[in-house]
């Protein structure tokens, strides 16, 4: 099963949400996600005089997906992957920026809300991010309940051979 | 076999070309190219102080693939698709803008050249290109040879059945 790279929870994650609150306000976008990787959506913010967003888990697993497939068009240029795709439509825009290396920052806008600035604060946030996302990296090698049962199961072929 | 739905030749392919030249020399990009957005790679141009560019139809068939996967992002937002989608790294970026629905235009830029440069650019040369290629669209229904091949077989027919 494919499982998120980064997990946000109690005091991180509201520290996140409020990251987001605010590039919504200073933006003037409508909505706003934080994304690991692989298409989790980790947090995501809503401006209060926005319409009802589109489904997000969809969204979030396309935007990763896409940010994933342009890697080998990055490598075609020499760089290891695009730190920032920006989609625009004749009424809609699409930003991502990179979260370090596990997380992804997406900000939904509309033509009422300037390019430069949705990037200028989309920057700023996603510094931000980067250090709360890095405390909340998802290591399945040192979790407690895997040495605990090697502990566990050493002691009992210990006692089962005599040692 | 999937074949170019615009083909340049001649005068078209010139005025094309020189459409290219003029981006270069205005945006300060390194390459330029126009595809057909099955991704046959139309014109291209390159800066004569940029360095060897990498494999160009390669490059071509990513970016037309990418601008095709980007348009169930773009509906889920209510937009047809992108009209504009720019690619940031570190070192290099690159620009895609549609030119009409059956061209992109892509801009190959580093950082000496201002995005908000080859934006600018690209959006006359790509209203330029539009014209261009709406002259140049292959329509296979209206080629001479299967008309001149259907009369001939239709005569064959008539003559064999004595009509």
């Amino acid at each position: 099963m494919v499982e998120p790279a980064v997990a946000l929870f109690g005091e991180a994650y509201e520290r996140a949400a409020r990251v987001l609150e605010e590039l919504l306000r200073e933006s003037g976008a409508r909505y706003t996600l934080l994304l690991d990787r692989k298409g989790f959506v980790l947090v995501h913010k809503e401006a209060l005089w926005a319409p009802k967003p589109p489904a997000l888990d969809s969204l979030a697993t396309l935007i990763a997906g896409n940010a994933a497939a342009t890697q080998a068009l990055a490598r075609m240029l020499g760089e290891p992957r695009f730190n920032e795709l920006l989609h625009q439509g004749s009424a809609h825009g699409l930003y991502v920026e990179e979260v370090g290396e596990l997380a992804l920052l997406v900000v939904i806008f509309d033509s009422s809300a300037p390019v430069g600035r949705v990037k200028l604060y989309g920057k700023r946030a996603a510094q931000v991010l980067e250090s709360i996302t890095q405390e909340a990296v998802v290591n399945p090698g040192t979790l407690g309940i895997d040495s605990e049962y090697r502990d566990g199961a050493n002691a009992l072929l210990d006692e089962l051979f005599g040692n």
